[in-house]
């Protein structure tokens, strides 16, 4: 019998979920619509009974774990709490739920903490103790680890740094403050830079013609390398602002490398030329060279389940 | 024989040291000037006669370990590194000059991480896991704990909240940069935000009547206490700028309490009144309510002592 956990992401829209070995080989793998299962308990029973098919279907395979990321979860609790995204509301107790069908270790996680922990199991930060993953996509995950243990804090929802503010007074964010880091750096901060560069500058581009109900950060990083230069100062203000919390977080917790992963961070060296210049030039002197800034180690495609996996391998060590 | 370990704090200026047993009693202590000892070596030979003969005067005391606190001190390595207010210039091998002296554990830490481990091993953070500690002189230090440890991150040098930035483009910064937190939050960022009311408003004022060089914040402070509008004022706007930067660690590593210490926190309510609005109203609502906002549990005039002496018995559990 081979050893498998499963790895579960529940996100607002779909779940997928996969049989995960101990190298990350993803032997077996499915997915449903979160939002077809208004109820938990029906979702749970679904979850269940694919896992267990998943299983069944390779007859060599032994469960000895399940991890779960999820919005808004509660790694303490085994909980999911007022997650906006979902239908599930209240204090959802899913660890409880799912310990009931299953006879394993299982525990849950938010999607960044997830992420981070795939990447120190699986990716990029196998041999580092200390690092930081930012999750760049509609907004802006985090997940933070010292010591090689992921940052929970005392009320289990650390790592918020979406939500510092990096500009006093500065744009507003749908979490009702003003300034949040995301609302600079992410996929949709990058959206709202393009429409200010639009506002600034007098250039001709073909961002011009795009309804900004349209406009992706797919959009603005190809036009950006076809050298449009809105597009091209978007990305070079947007990578400023991202190394202003970069610096930040190095003040705090001085990781040896920072992972970008999602959406914005696909637009690659456009990005990270000159984020890697910002950071160097305005990171506090006594940390200067002492931080990798590098794309994550772990594939966009699979990353959800074997970050979730990863969750559960970590609980079995 | 009682065991005692001997705190050690270098400051600039003063040395002051203690011999110190397990429940914070300092059984005997004294002093230095640092500034007399010009070479290291020198430095660490008086150090270690002086010890000396505390403890043989007390002829009942074993010596079991020594923490030491001095600036830019490097835990992971023993070391004080460039320290700009020091005589002993470049890397000081600190820890490796005391093992030839003395043969017990011998732990080197900042003087705010030490200020840290004080308030968990004697102060007002006894039981607690997830706090934090800003030390509010002319600049601001800051100690971290996470999962019930300092976070000294990869370079040993974390938890540099003073040089964190949280205001782009913002005040001049001794480091060069500027928007430092601790150009806000400080004893001396206090003076220059009367300055600045001074500039902004047209009130009268004893204020006006002190030179810029002459002022401290214990002025300041006293003046608040008399009614006076600016200095009401000015620690109204360093509560909210403290305040952000409070908020912005909290999103961070969601301590259960924060600890203030130093000259400005004598300010007291004047300043924890309006600290503690500042928070209340613009923290991450995930994190709202779960977080103390406390003064120090350990004395002022004891703290530096036994923050070095918390470290040596923290190393020792």
């Amino acid at each position: 019998m081979k050893e498998v956990v499963a790895g579960i992401d529940i996100g607002g829209t779909n779940t997928v979920f996969g049989l995960v070995d101990k190298s990350g080989n993803i032997l077996a793998q499915g997915n449903l619509k979160t939002t077809d299962y208004p109820e938990i308990k029906n979702f749970v029973s679904v979850v269940t009974v694919s896992i267990n098919k998943l299983i069944e279907e390779k007859t060599d395979l032994e469960l000895i774990g399940i991890g779960i990321g999820a919005p808004n979860a509660n790694y303490h609790k085994g909980t999911i709490e007022l997650a906006p995204n979902l239908a599930w509301k209240g204090i959802v107790p899913l660890a409880e739920y799912m310990k009931e069908k299953f006879d394993v270790p299982i525990a849950v996680t938010n999607d960044a903490n997830a992420a981070a922990i795939g990447e120190m199991i699986f990716g990029g930060a196998k041999k580092m103790k200390n690092f930081i993953i930012l999750t760049l996509g509609t907004g802006l995950g985090s997940g933070i680890v010292i010591n090689g243990e992921v940052v929970y804090g005392h009320t289990g929802h650390a790592g918020e740094l979406g939500h510092t503010i990096i500009v006093p007074g500065g744009r507003d964010c749908g979490c009702g403050r003003q300034g949040c880091y995301e609302t600079y750096a992410s996929a949709s901060g990058l959206v709202r830079t393009v429409l200010y560069m639009l506002s600034e500058m007098r250039d001709e581009s073909p961002l011009r013609d795009i309804k900004p109900s349209d406009l992706t950060s797919k959009i603005i990083g190809e036009t950006a390398s076809k050298g449009d230069n809105i597009a091209v100062e978007a990305l070079d203000y947007t990578a400023e602002y991202l190394a202003l919390g970069i610096i930040n977080a190095i003040g705090f917790s001085s990781p040896e490398a920072i992972f970008l992963f999602g959406g914005l961070a696909q637009a690659g060296e456009m990005l990270f030329t000159p984020l890697r210049k910002y950071i160097d030039e305005n990171i506090q002197p006594i940390f200067k060279g002492t931080v990798k800034v590098l794309p994550s180690g772990v594939s966009e495609s699979n990353a959800a389940v074997l970050g979730a996996a990863a969750l559960a391998w970590n609980e079995l060590r």
